[in-house]
């Protein structure tokens, strides 16, 4: 029996643990730092109090009940033993037959260590439920201050990165401010006057692999709502309390949101020479990793270049990441059975981002047709509700979107911070 | 407009908030350290993963949105100038003209440091949660290791107080030991016959202030359940691998919960001679600090001796702080309009206790009435759904529980801990 390890329980590990599901060649066993499979598309409603934890979480263990060949084992990789097959752990090691990094991609701050120390990253759902407290706490201080100059800085917001991130979460905000905290903090009664909320983006336009007519709708909403937009220009320094940009131009923000990029981690004992553009790991048609037999990649941190249309790799994305996996699963048991392999070939099926209550922009595959405003939002809405990963978390979504889109509020707005043990009277 | 500041957003706050609310002649501020009034008699809840933080919280602003005469300030006292009538905060002071301590209790380690370092509290939503986040990790770390007799310290629990808090924490793990485990750790076949659930307390019997009826129910129930209960025992030492009991017994587990007794803390400024027993500031039948003028305190903090049934004071339960809360609150606007003020007089309502599926037991007033099994366990639930705070709360609640009912599991389980500012890559 052949022991698979899958590091990473993200779109890609599961797609391939679902795909070898039941079947009696392999033992499989997936690695991962946390306990839960989580949605990444809908963290930003995490972060904006509108969706919890619950809805766009699973735990693993749950979700492996009815897969009688697999098994978890939480904790941290390190490194790997490519001569003796052996997965390395914080806490241990796991023999291997066959290697498959999920790993997905990190937070790129391009070595900005000061914009480390004080942005707030969005990549994890520890990152979502962080930069809710932050925000939260930062109206509570504002909310004490009686000088409007005094509080500006607690009340300012940048997000760096014009990504579906950076615009989801901008245009959250923006909402919020409206319809929320007007009626939340009466001892500030003109919030959107005071102060702003800024997006940032290197490039000369938002949602950059988008349709040009996407941009210029998203480009138009976020201005619509209040939100300045400033394009090609990028941060350069963050103090936690200044930003500065490389046009020498500074805003005053106690909070960065940093959705501007990302890289993929790396691990001990793996050649240097596979790894490719933005750390992640070169892979051929198969997704095995150049030059080690038994060892995969795929999703965020797989660079695959042999579909001509995707010269630099595939989109980092759910959907790359998920057919990656169900090919990679039908292509270990086709070797296992001695079927021929099939290359990877991706199906793109569009992209979409929302933009706020009743606006969106949806592109269909290449590029041709394009939605946007309530349709585009209606479509946004249904595709990730059915797309959450079991019926129970799409009841619970469905229930807070509901409650939310007639109430024009959000519920969740409690700083809730456990600590690994807090020393209390 | 007479400025009233009260300390604490529990049953007790609320309750004389709710009072004032709407009335010209006040000004009222609430102070909390957190920014969301929550539900303690569900708490269990979420250190077995049953329900979820929205489920039991609300957050103070959103509650005080058409108490148009109401203020919040999120900070953490430190003490009170009773001189300058000035409240003392971590980050400012706050005047008054009436100050009201709702503070409730906290959690007693009885001066043994070595169980306030490691013994895991019940007190706070973030207690809870600290909870439930390591007894999954144990789980987690137990599933890893093969050799039966090393793992035992991560599955072993011993639970310290058998009061309410006590006996549900037990009989919910239990529970979940029995149905939902084994489906979740194939890799640890026989749970029950590995580890046990220790339930330990100092007195004769398990729910002390009860029926005798109802602690011999409760102690069946939770024998029968596997729970071993140890009466007439205290917890002496705790190094977070061995408890050591009066009796001098030991018992290795990585899991000490401790609701073993309560405390309230103490505010500089206020005189030393106010403090009664358990650090309950003394009061008169109008809930008036004993000395003070204008400083009340009710609820769990107060120690009020007028009636001759509570020579002791009331029981620190959610009933007598939410009558003070309201009586205060009218005798506040007695004062205002030249009434007569009503002494506080504690309507018994009786008493409940949930135990495990199907098992409660519930004492009517005058522990004359007394029920148990189905019957109890059926008007605990509804007892505790109709008193929590909205009606969002109440669905989420209904919807969770029911889902935990029918499939004899709990969906909650993903360890989630955010940090104040995490370095990732």
């Amino acid at each position: 029996m052949k022991r698979i390890v899958i590091v990473g329980g993200g779109f890609g590990g599961i797609s391939v643990m679902k795909g070898l599901a039941g079947s009696g060649e392999f033992r499989v066993t997936l690695v991962d730092r946390n306990n839960y499979n989580f949605f990444p598309p809908l963290l930003y409603q995490l972060a904006t109090g509108f969706l919890e934890v619950a809805n766009i979480s699973y735990p693993f263990r749950k979700l492996m009940r009815k897969m009688r060949n697999s098994r978890f084992h939480m904790g941290e990789v390190t490194g790997v033993d490519t001569q003796k097959n052996l997965l390395l752990l914080e806490d241990g090691m796991l023999p291997y037959d066959v290697l498959i990094f999920a790993v997905g991609a990190s937070t790129n701050y391009f070595g900005m260590e000061n914009v480390r120390a004080h942005a707030m990253p969005m990549k994890t759902v520890n990152d979502a439920l962080e930069l809710k407290n932050h925000l939260l706490l930062q109206m509570e201080e504002a909310s004490k201050i009686t000088e409007i100059s005094q509080r500006r800085k607690f009340l300012n917001i940048v997000v760096a990165g014009g990504g579906p991130t950076g615009v989801e979460v901008s245009g959250m905000l923006a909402d919020i401010r409206h319809s929320v905290f007007p009626k939340d903090y009466p001892e500030m009664a003109a919030l959107d006057s005071e102060a702003g909320i800024y997006l940032v983006d290197g490039t000369d336009a938002v949602l950059k692999p988008m349709s040009q007519r996407s941009q210029q709708d998203t480009l138009k909403n976020l201005t619509d709502m209040g939100i300045k937009v400033k394009l090609q220009v990028q941060v350069k320094d963050y103090d936690g309390e200044t930003v500065t940009f490389s046009n020498g131009e500074t805003i005053v923000a106690k909070t960065l949101v940093w959705a501007a990029g990302v890289t993929c981690p790396r691990f001990s004992g793996m050649p240097e020479t596979a790894y490719g553009r933005g750390n992640r790991l070169m892979v051929d048609e198969y997704n095995q990793v150049k030059g080690l037999e038994n060892i995969y990649a795929i999703g965020d941190c797989a660079l695959q270049q042999h579909e001509t249309l995707f010269p630099n790799g595939h989109p980092q994305l759910a959907q790359p990441a998920i057919q990656q996996g169900s090919n990679l699963a039908a292509n270990l048991k086709n070797q296992e059975s001695g079927s021929k392999r099939r290359p990877f070939k991706y199906w793109d099926k569009g992209s979409m981002a929302i933009i706020g209550r009743h606006k969106a922009v949806v592109d269909l595959p290449g590029n041709k047709t394009h939605f946007r405003g309530f349709i585009a939002w209606f479509m946004w809405l249904f595709v990730h509700l059915v797309s959450l990963i079991n019926t129970r978390n799409m009841i619970t979504t469905l229930f807070n979107w509901t409650g939310a889109y007639f109430s024009k509020d959000q519920a969740l707005r409690m700083i809730i911070h456990p600590e690994t043990k807090k020393k209390n009277n």
